[in-house]
């Protein structure tokens, strides 16, 4: 293992702490906690939009912590979920008195402890709090860490458009309506060329060959659905596509996101977005936001995965609305 | 090798096809080149700044096209430079009637490349050309490719400041003066814990072992000056700190670059900031900007480089203005 850091046991502790002394203006860090918020968290007047999940997939979520996005972000170790008790944490200092919001990705841990910091945070704290369930992983049904399908790089578009809804003022009905409408509009497919190394195991999480591939990976090492031998960087995007717009048929407009896994150069997602585009033109697609880079990684996974937003009209206007997180500015 | 590409030959012009395919609103390319522009170059009124340099490096050059940033990028072939010819191309298109900047990196073929296409552009097309070459790698005084210290992330932030200045008006000898400042007060060091793969090639530029890595690496896959045992992030970030740090002695207040080299994920990159942070506090500097990212990459190296940039109110000013490009929003 050849990485970056120091005891392996502090790895998150310090990368929170870097992202704060990266960025003072725009993060703080709740005192004991792996919980980053805004800086001027709570907002009075806004329904507060707060994710958080498993370390590793930097810069999800804390990158997105800013005006337009995310007013809370909770980290746990890598690949774990937060607590219950940091999760409720962050919901009572993102509750600027119109209530929170939590977008979870889709898996058993974070719903859960979700749920509990919900359950907890009305109770203790008065805080009118709703969830949303990310599921855009079109690759498997249920997996390793699920029951239905996995939250992976399309929770990014809902952070996005909950947070622009929540920015104008809206209450917090209606930022839950944005949300369910993105995550019912958004589907995802992935593939990794190389395993993730976890700082604490100090090894691949899964073998695979100099001249394999891995379709239908999950962003926590799981294995994914198809092992096949290398394909090229079209094929790739030929497969994911045909994943994702089968599932999603949609029809006009669409956002998408070539995201890499963490150890891919941003050139080759450049190819990727090449062929991916193509293809949408084929379909009659237009494509109002291609986004490319690093969005949510698995470590230092070599890989990419492919997003689709189907838009309409107003997912459409609240993705194109202003943003100033540390990882996106719009 | 394991790389997200179809034919090797054809990385570079299917990474550009790429680039344009998702950001057609704001990039370009001139026909029958490796030419990216501004989508509204040449900009009337204002001086053009253009830059380019061998592939590789990617979002480098051709991510900062936009406003408030570059003009123009062009692109070689991977670790090769863009071809006299296609850079007089790109300085005529970017000319504006207020003539061209060209912000070189101290490579010898970026160099000569330069100096014809500015013959050939004020020749041919009565441009006014003036050049600046940025030499803020202070591991080496020569190198492999270059006589003198090497042209490395510290470019980045001539790109913006240079940027800036030209898109509030100001004439061409302004602006290079502004650029010069920037190039006089930026230094960068760089450390691989691997080298890079070259898609041609498809083995490592150089080899280092498990336990080894290198510090004050190029962009190039060229190897460092001192090869050392792994050592921790905090150790690397002491190293290229104190290294940076001797060469600028920078009073006040600064700017900073945590870069990845391609392969590097932003988690550790963070943990790099955090020691960089403190290192920096204990020298009584503040910090008005840091940036922490993918910026000036070598492939899929991975590694980091740190950048100083020692600020006046002229450069933090600067620094801080708007900027709209696909690699950086301000």
């Amino acid at each position: 293992m050849k990485k970056l850091i120091n005891d392996a046991d502090d790895y998150v502790d310090e990368m929170l702490d870097g992202m704060v002394a990266a960025h003072p203006d725009a993060v703080r860090r709740l005192p004991e906690t792996k919980v980053l918020v805004r800086s001027d968290a709570p907002v009075e007047g806004t329904v507060g939009v707060v994710s958080g999940g498993g370390s590793g997939h930097e810069p999800t979520h804390a990158g997105y912590l800013g005006e337009g996005m995310l007013d809370g972000a909770a980290a746990g170790e890598v690949f774990t979920s937060p607590t219950g008790d940091e999760l409720a944490e962050m919901v009572r200092a993102c509750d600027g008195g119109e209530g929170v919001l939590c977008v979870v990705k889709n898996y058993e841990g974070d719903v859960m402890n979700f749920d509990t910091a919900a359950e907890m945070a009305e109770i203790q704290g008065d805080v009118a709090v709703e969830q949303v369930v990310v599921n855009d992983d079109v690759a498997v049904e249920d997996s390793t860490y699920t029951s239905g399908r996995r939250g992976v790089c399309g929770t990014i578009l809902v952070h996005k458009c909950a947070g622009a809804k929540a920015a104008e003022g809206a209450d917090l009905d209606e930022v839950k309506r944005v949300a369910e409408k993105t995550i019912e509009n958004v589907a995802t497919m992935g593939t990794a060329l190389t395993s993730c190394v976890t700082p604490a195991k100090g090894e691949p999480t899964f073998d695979l060959g100099e001249d394999e591939l891995e379709l239908g990976i999950g962003i926590h090492g799981e294995p994914g659905v198809e092992r096949t031998g290398m394909l090229s960087a079209d094929e790739v995007a030929d497969r994911l596509t045909a994943a994702v717009l089968d599932d999603l048929e949609p029809s006009g407009e669409v956002a998408t996101v070539v995201n890499g896994m963490g150890g891919t150069p941003l050139s080759e997602l450049y190819i990727v977005q090449r062929r991916l585009s193509e293809l949408l033109d084929e379909e009659g697609l237009d494509v109002a936001e291609a986004m490319v880079g690093d969005y949510m990684t698995s470590l230092d996974m070599r890989g990419c995965s492919i997003t689709v937003l189907d838009l309409d009209d107003e997912l459409r206007e609240l993705l194109g609305r202003p943003a100033h997180t540390p990882a996106l500015t719009v």
